[in-house]
Order: C-alpha cells, then structure tokens, then sequence
C-alpha cells in the first residue's frame, strides 16, 4: 500500500509539516514517498492509495502551484476515486485563512471522488502550523499520517 | 449495518430526496432508517454506522433544527470517529448557496471524527435538487445512497 | 446611524467579545445596541445600517440559535440588501472550525444583499478567540467595530 | 473611477459572462478594463476602485492562473484594503463546485481587506452559468456589474 506526501514550501514551515506527517504514515504495510510538488506529475497520483496534500496559506486558498497539479489532475479524472486523502497547511496566524486552505484542497479530493476524514480531537479538518510547526501542531501531523495510513489499511487490505 | 437518513423537510422536497437516498442505502447488509429530524436524539446517532443529514438550503446552511441536533451531539463528542456521512440539499434556485449547506454538514461530520467521500460524477458534494427533485437530482441521490451504503459496508465489515 | 451587535454566549467568551466589538463601534454619529440573541427579533433587523453577528464555534458553524434567527429572518428577505455585515467566533483551539464559523455567518448576509469587509492585517475574515479573548483577539474585535462603524459612515451619511 | 473584469476562460464561457459584467459596469462615472489573467499584472490591481474576478470552476476552486495572480499580489499586500470585489463562475454542471469557487476568490479579497457584497435575488454569492451563460446566467451577470459598479460610486465618489 502506497501513500503520497506532496508539498509546496517556501519557508520550509510546510516541509517540515509534511516530514512529520510522512514519518507518521510510515508502517510495516504503508510505503510513502514524499514529494515536493515540483516533483509529481498529475498521472502520478494513480500509482498511490492515500494522497495527502500540504500547502501553505495563501490568501485563504492553496498555493497556486498546488493548484496547477489538481488541475492538470484533470486528464485522470474519474480514477482517484475511492482513494483516501488528507490536508495541512501552515499560516502566519489563527483566523489567517488556514481552515479555509485546508477545506480548499479536502474538496478539491471530494470533486475527485476521494475519501476525507477529520478528527474529533484537535485540528478537525487537518493539521494547521502557525510559522513552524510547535509541539502541538507536530502532534496534529502526526494524527493525520497516522489517520490516512490506518484507514488506507481499512480500505485496501484484500 | 445501520444507515439512518435524516432530514428536515418544509415543503416536501428535501423529504423527496431522502425517501430516494435510503431507497438506494438499503441493501443486504444494509439496514436504513428514515426520519424527520424531530424524531431523532443525539445519543440515537451511535446506533448507526453510516448518517445522511438532508436539509433545504436556508441562507446558505442547514436548517437550524438539524443543527439544533449536531449541537446537541457534542454530550457524544469522540463517539461518531469513524462513522460514515453524507449531505444533500435542496435549493430555490442555482448558485443560491446549496453547495455550501452541503459542506456546512460535511464540516460538522468532520469535526466528528466521520469519514466522507464525494463523486468525481455528477454533483461532487453531495445532491443538489433544485425545487423538487427531477430526474437528474433523482439519480445523485440514488448514487449518494449507495455510495454511503458501499462504504459503510467495506468499513465495517469484519 | 445604528449598528446592532447580536451575540450567543454559554461561556461567557463570545459575550466578551461582542462587548469589545460594540464598544468600539460607538462613535459621534453611531448608536450601537448589544443583545444577546434571544431578545432579538427578525424584524428588528430592520431598524440597524450594520448588523455584526458573534457565536462560539459549535461544530464548524454558528450556534442553531443565531441560526434560527436568520432563517427566521426570511420573512424580510430582500429588505437587509446593502446593510453592512460583520462577525467574529470564539473558538475551543485552532483551526477548530472558526473560521468555518465566521464565514458561515458572512455567507447569510450575502444571501441577504449585505455589505462585508475582510482585513488585511489579523483575522482576515472576523476576530477568532481560542477560550477568553486575549489581547489579541481583543485588538481584531476593536478592529472589526471600528471597520463596520467606519463603513455604515461611508455608505449611509446623506 | 476605475472598475477591472479579470478573468481566465479556455473553453469561452467564462469570457462570455465577463464581457456581461464589464458591459453592465460601465456607466457615465465608471470606466470599465476587461483583461485576460495573462495581461494582468499584479501592481496592476492598485489602479482600479472595483476588481471583478472570473474563473471556470476547476476542482470546487479557481483556475491556478487566477491563483498565481493573487499569490503575487503578496507584494502590495494592504493596499486593496476597501476596495470593491466581485466574483463569478462557468461551471460543467449544477453542485459541481461553482459556489465554493466564487467563495474561493471572494475569501481572497476579504484577505486584502476588499469589500464584497452578495445579493439577495438570484445567485447569492455571484453569478454561475452551466456552460454557456444562458438568459438567467447573464441577468446575473448584468447585476452583479451593475452592483459592482453602485458600489464603487457610492464609496469613492468624493
């Protein structure tokens, strides 16, 4: 079972969110790549079971670059669905449009036909850093990968 | 397996749509329940693996009687991680703000902990009829039911 | 000119809150009424140039009883185009659905034909309290009464 | 007073309903620029009193082409504060994410501070078409240029 951590960073605050979250999806049954999003191809996304997107907060909304990946996604629309997916992002303060990035990229993954799921502990929608990630936000991250791999075995195991 | 439909319904369509999502929930496996959201506790929620929320579309929203019950759910708060959710709305009229009642209960199952999935086909959040329920609105219903259904079945089955 | 500060509060928080906004909304040439939400009418709505709206965060979304409120206020739908909007949320942690919250209540007033303003600088779509509004999120509560007053200045001097 | 219709189109549509707005928000006090996202820069947006924004409806988002833009736009952050803002949106289908699309670009002008206002008749947020905009869709179009445009005279005029 393959599972894809994809980021834009400038800072380095959103890398160092996705390291966690890949470590954290990391098992004896998950394999996980990451990647910055310069790296990946929209056919990519077929080779992995679970894709967790990372972004840094950009006037309420995803980076653009990841943008330009989930729209050229386009040409393979139709095959992510039934893949499970998560968000994160880090933002320069609360109310700073963090929530809004994240539900941005979870429905981009709804409209794909993919599987979301929050936590009712914590940063429901998913993991959000203000500037670099402290302890608290580490520990959402690492939630999350542990999240999307647990239910990644639920839903692939054969 | 226990799906329960619930919904809040003035005019009669929002109660059209759910007669048809619990039509197509039901299955071998699959037990539904439909009711009015007055007939329905917070504590009843437990009893189900898989909870679609229907509500007309009301200034962009859900209807305060069904969120009147979700605010009442949190004496359960960490009880639905893991369930299934699924949302539709019915609307006056296009862009009139259906997609986001829509999201609004997807959120609130999020923030539960609930796991949700969306459609690469047809109306990605979740069905959207305008006025009555036609027969396009007719058919994202019947896949919403049977998506809810299929999920629910390969989550908790053991 | 009037302004009308409405408010749900079980904690006390959003009451703080709201306290802080319509202090700071009061000038020479603006009246300002705060209320908690059960002494507040639809039709009174009527009688203000800016309505500001403040609810704890329940589950991503405002409280059902504002939400009552404004559906209830459909029996004046069309009459509140162009009157100015605003809201602000206190909140359990970050990115615990805020500004989910504080955008919920935005869209209402959208539907309605108001008039909103986000800030450049802090909590760009409402101030956000995590628990009892700090210096901080009393600061983006100054803000907010003082942007709304500003704009009911702008737009309804004669 | 400056009034500027952006927008990105591949197919037509969406360049069919912003030649409806700048059209509508032309008038003896308003000057209107209608540009494709490429021929727009962002220092460019500091020339105008009102900024209606168009993008098809790509993944429940805008086009990463209009993103880019406001992602530089970065560089004059603060100084859109009170300017007038609109949104609107071609879609493939009904629920198909066109709200959360407009949401989407109206989110970032409240981030610079921008004044957005909704309207309580017809598409609540802004206007969408189902493919080519057909009569209801360019009613909508021809509002909300008008409503842009009131707007941006009411507050600028001097």
């Amino acid at each position: 079972m393959r599972i894809l951590v994809v980021y834009y960073s400038q800072t380095g605050n959103t890398k160092k969110m996705a390291e966690i979250v890949a470590q954290a999806a990391k098992s004896k049954e998950t394999n996980v790549d990451l990647k910055e999003v310069g790296e990946v191809k929209a056919k990519d996304l077929l080779d992995y079971d679970g894709i967790i997107i990372g972004s840094p907060t950009y006037y309420g909304g995803m980076a653009w670059q990841i943008k330009q990946l989930i729209d050229e996604s386009v040409e393979l629309h139709g095959d992510l669905q039934g893949k499970i997916g998560g968000a994160f992002s880090s933002s320069a303060n609360i109310g700073g449009g963090n929530e809004t990035t994240i539900l941005n990229i979870l429905q981009t993954m709804l409209i794909h036909g993919m599987i979301v799921q929050g936590t009712s502990s914590g940063d429901h929608y998913g993991p959000v850093a203000i500037d670099s990630p402290d302890d608290r936000a580490a520990k959402q991250c690492k939630q999350l990968g542990q999240r999307v791999a647990s239910l990644v075995r639920q839903l692939k195991k054969r």
